[in-house]
């Protein structure tokens, strides 16, 4: 039976679109065309894409999130609720995420490698030939011509060439009168492999005009894109954006949920391409170039993003025992793919290790000089997951554990992403234990974003308004901490200084939440380094990779326990590494042969099939941690404290 | 300014359409869905596209082909005329063509060369394989699980494969419980090349199971398509259809001048592959097989035809000095194409040798065994244009003559295709000048078609209706000759016995067109024989290749002077010489190998640049020749009749 649903959104818009009885409310708001967020992916987890059911009737599978009040008054999940009859569907505003993308506001620093050369390394060429034009004495047709003046000008004696080129060829060899400038591709590992011609322009091209390449990290989260003049090694402009998938999973596993579904990889794929895309696009526009200039790109990524990217199905990632489709996809061309560059240019997806350890690190390895260190260093790179790198010169080890997505406000119920309105620095007086906090662009808070929690979850533990276990001290002599819903909680802000006019308070089930990510990075790095038999102390360096380890304080990261409890000279913050390796890729083909090697060189741990993680992982579950000896500043900030509030009681 | 344009067909439907002015009618009526036949390729040299103006205002900037009276009644020709204003256009009944293809009634003799071997010169390949599933402790990515059971089980090093296939191999993998057939594409000649991955099944495929291959030939007026299982050899169907491009344009300069013309080219190419896929649905049903499982197609055409199926723009081959963009196609997918085979199927474009020797020709001298002769052979190929091969296993030289399309019928006043309702055979009483005919599918004659006027031509000359110069003797003592609109003219049918009800005729500007058409071919091999210095007479074997070839009378062909005099036993008839070499090159990889060599060996001599030509040409544009002492069989059969209408008289 066909049912009539009607949707009415914030601004009075009307959809009206006619489905069997049956169907997912989210699904007929897609062919209505209208837009409803999913962040856990459908899986009814986040509340996220509540509507309220006007009139009609409709059945909820779950209501989850959901309070017996807000089903009174007809709230649903779209993602867990079926239309059952005609319906009318009220769609309230959904939270517009503000766009303050760090990376496109101040450009990483980059230097080019002192040793680049254009000529030795540089896959991506640019040849100017001169033809002799066709007489009546000489017939040859135009492609052996061609592939002619490439022998005699040019040593290159093998060569391909696309339909699209030889489609062209004549007119350009014509318009040219006869002199042409090439674009081809090289293997330089290969020499007797074929060069790949991807473009033929009529005459001559300045040979020091910018001839244009790519980089690409794409973060869960965030992609980043730095335009790039190959011939100069220079990077022109680095721009970054919202991954668009974000509106189908915060996570990994909510996206490869989601792509599992019915049409779901290929809108997975499509939402990435257009923000990959827009980037060029935006990217192109601030040097002037036409997005198919650019002949090259290089795409970094974990694992789940590159499968999603490719329109590979990732339901293998996330079920034991737990297998890429692939882990080194070939090289491919612009057109397979859909990235908007030169059709025939040049998508090089780099490679990665396994399900949880991607391009995005096996190119953060190779930037962050781990691969060629002397002493055992530790690279974390903490985004939507954690992956952990232990090793040195000689030998590599990896794992990756799923922290989650709370330290990117997913799953905490103030948490929210570091864009406008953000609370990202708190801090508690042990005395009072009023709060003073920061906020993203000054105005009133909305929320609190990923370095905000950490701020607050450290200066909770050390005044006491946390145990070590994270409960909250409700017997505390403040009206800011009280009894919730969900057991103690902790008032940030009152509802007078916020955006909603809402308290916005931290939770017992969200310090849990935090606490599970925190301990799962912790017990990370712990397993790897007891496996092969590294006392975590002796780790000479720990370097900090995604750009969330650009804005957190370290002292603070260190007191919940999050990073280990080193010396604060022996950690450094490295920014994007992944799109750094990227780059550094795309520019020398050594540099990618490299990013080979570092693939099959790391020996990746399963933490999942490892009896010890648990252990360790349920001994990190604690401020800092069960064993406070770990922790030495800890204990002793601890007891400044203590003293400190024993001389004001 | 806008105006309206509002067609009416015979069958009273109407489409109305709102174009610019100065629009050409064809190009409207192309935008209305209206399809008007141009078979000169919009020259308006044909009349074929005449539309009749019943109310409105246009500009006709031709009216070739038409009379004032005809102008009068409003008749324009819709290539040549421009709207001025709104009008209303009736299209006339364009010839229906009827199809009597004899290649797709009668299948050609073929069998599978002897020393066919599937396993040894098969370029595609089927292999099983049975991979290990992966484990925890073998989390080993799907993409290298595969690749390393190729490296193990077929001895496969190196393997390509597309992102299609990396798409849906886990689920392949998994469907077929880790055990898989693979379809595969190798270099024969380079086993170090990477291998192709063009398909993979899950499970086992029976092993016997067809692997299906085509040979395709593109002729300017035929599209020929052979299904073949490659394990066995075997051709299983034969197919075979116009070539769409006809209503574009009856020969290939006039596709050329169409495909130059804005979005020709991409019209041309659809035209053509439109054909291909219709045949291939058709083979495949014969067989129950899907147009997907074919695995390769062979192609062979004319140069022009290759261009236009690859979308190249052939301008450069009708202009001096006449090169093609190229002769020798790199290997393509079915998908850059547009083949309806398997999109990763390989599209293997036949070489060939200049603009007017193309991969028809050098598939042909490889089927007819040209090549290895041991006595100088000529082998001719009569389509819309005439392509002459001479040499022995030593050497090769090659011409080609515009012929035209006169033998098919094309320039004729009352000429038409092999089809239903064609006088095919024609014989003149030298007593009474009346003649008996032949018509296809024995109904009311509608016109005559190549054969019929080549024996037309062949018996009026012997009978005295026509003199060597080709004048008709219009005081002969018979009704059937008459002095029409452009001279002499000779009714072969009185009105009252044809479909039309109007007198088919040949007039002298019809005899004038075919000999002009046989003095061409005549000329060629003349002119190529004295290139190389050897006497026509000495000549061992006449190879005709060409369906044309099988329903003409070599007798008649040789008394008009089209083909020398020799020996009937030194004349070898071969039929489609193109579709049976591509099928042997679709084969056997060394076969292919052959045909490249052949187009390599091939000396080319540019008619046009040659004065000898001209002069052979001239003497050859008479019944049959200048010098009779050519054509002793001709001047006995002259004597001959003259002494019987001497008895009658």
């Amino acid at each position: 039976m066909e049912h009539t649903v009607t949707f009415t959104t914030e601004d009075h818009k009307t959809a009206i679109v006619t489905v069997p009885t049956n169907t997912m409310l989210a699904d007929a708001a897609h062919s209505a065309g209208i837009d409803i967020s999913q962040p856990c992916g459908g899986q009814g987890r986040c509340g996220r894409c509540a509507v309220q059911v006007t009139d009609g009737s409709v059945r909820r599978r779950s209501t989850l999130r959901l309070s017996p009040a807000d089903v009174e008054q007809g709230y649903a999940l779209a993602c867990q609720t079926v239309v059952e009859g005609d319906v009318q569907i009220y769609v309230p505003p959904q939270e517009k995420i503000e766009r303050r993308l760090t990376t496109d506001r101040v450009a990483a620093e980059v230097t080019v490698p002192a040793d680049y050369d254009y000529d030795l390394v540089q896959s991506i060429r640019r040849i100017r030939l001169q033809l002799n034009p066709p007489t009546m004495e000489d017939q040859t047709d135009d492609w052996s011509r061609l592939q002619t003046a490439f022998r005699l000008q040019a040593n290159i004696q093998n060569i391909n060439c696309s339909l699209r080129l030889l489609q062209s060829m004549g007119e350009t060899l014509r318009a040219g009168e006869w002199q042409v400038t090439a674009v081809i591709e090289r293997d330089i590992d290969n020499p007797e492999k074929p060069i790949r011609l991807i473009e033929l322009y009529p005459g001559n091209v300045d040979e020091y005009s910018p001839l244009w390449g790519c980089a690409v990290d794409i973060g869960t989260t965030t992609v980043s894109l730095w335009l790039v003049d190959l011939v100069s090694g220079q990077v022109r402009t680095q721009v970054a954006e919202y991954n668009a998938q974000i509106a189908r999973g915060e996570d990994v596993i909510s996206r490869i949920i989601f792509a599992s579904k019915n049409g779901g990889c290929q809108e997975m794929r499509e939402r990435v391409l257009g923000t990959i895309n827009g980037l060029l696009d935006r990217a192109c526009k601030r040097v002037k170039a036409r997005p198919e200039e650019v002949m090259k790109v290089s795409v970094a990524g974990n694992s789940t993003m590159t499968h999603l990217l490719l329109g590979i199905p990732a339901g293998s990632i996330r079920l034991s025992p737990f297998v890429t489709a692939v882990n080194h996809p070939p090289l491919m061309t612009a057109r397979e793919v859909g990235v908007g560059i030169h059709p025939d240019g040049t998508v090089d997806c780099l490679p990665g290790v396994a399900s949880y350890v991607g391009a995005d690190i096996t190119a953060g390895v190779l930037s962050s000089g781990l691969e060629d260190a002397e002493n055992v260093t530790l690279f974390i790179d903490v985004g939507t997951n954690g992956e952990i790198v232990l090793g040195e010169r000689d030998w590599l080890v990896t794992c990756a554990c799923s922290a989650g997505p709370a330290f990117e406000g997913a799953g905490v119920a103030n948490g929210m992403r570091a864009t406008q309105g953000a609370i990202e620095e708190v801090w508690i007086s042990s005395e009072t234990l009023e709060p003073t906090y920061r906020v993203i662009g000054g105005g009133k808070p909305k929320g609190i974003c990923g370095s905000g929690l950490i701020a607050l979850l450290a200066e909770a533990f050390l005044t006491g308004v946390l145990d070590k276990a994270g409960n909250v001290n409700v017997s505390a002599a403040s009206s800011r901490v009280r009894e919730g819903a969900h057991g103690g909680e902790y008032v940030i802000a009152w509802g007078a200084e916020t955006e909603s006019g809402e308290d916005i308070v931290i939770t017992r089930v969200d310090v849990d939440n935090l606490l599970r990510a925190k301990a799962a990075i912790y017990a990370g790095f712990t397993v790897l380094a007891s496996t092969v038999g590294i006392p975590l102390e002796t780790v000479d360096k720990v370097l900090v990779g995604g750009s969330f380890g650009k804005y957190i304080n370290v002292e603070k990261a260190v007191q919940i326990g999050l990073l280990p409890d080193m010396e604060w000279s022996r950690f450094e913050f490295l920014g994007n590494t992944s799109v750094k390796g990227t780059y550094y890729a795309l520019l020398d083909w050594r540099k990618r042969e490299q990013i080979t090697e570092i693939a099959k060189r790391m020996t990746y741990i399963e933490l999942s099939a490892d009896n010890s993680f648990y252990e360790a992982f349920t001994s990190a579950l604690f401020l800092p941690h069960t064993d406070l000896s770990k922790f030495p500043s800890v204990a002793e900030a601890l007891q400044l404290n203590k003293a400190a509030s024993a001389r004001t009681t």
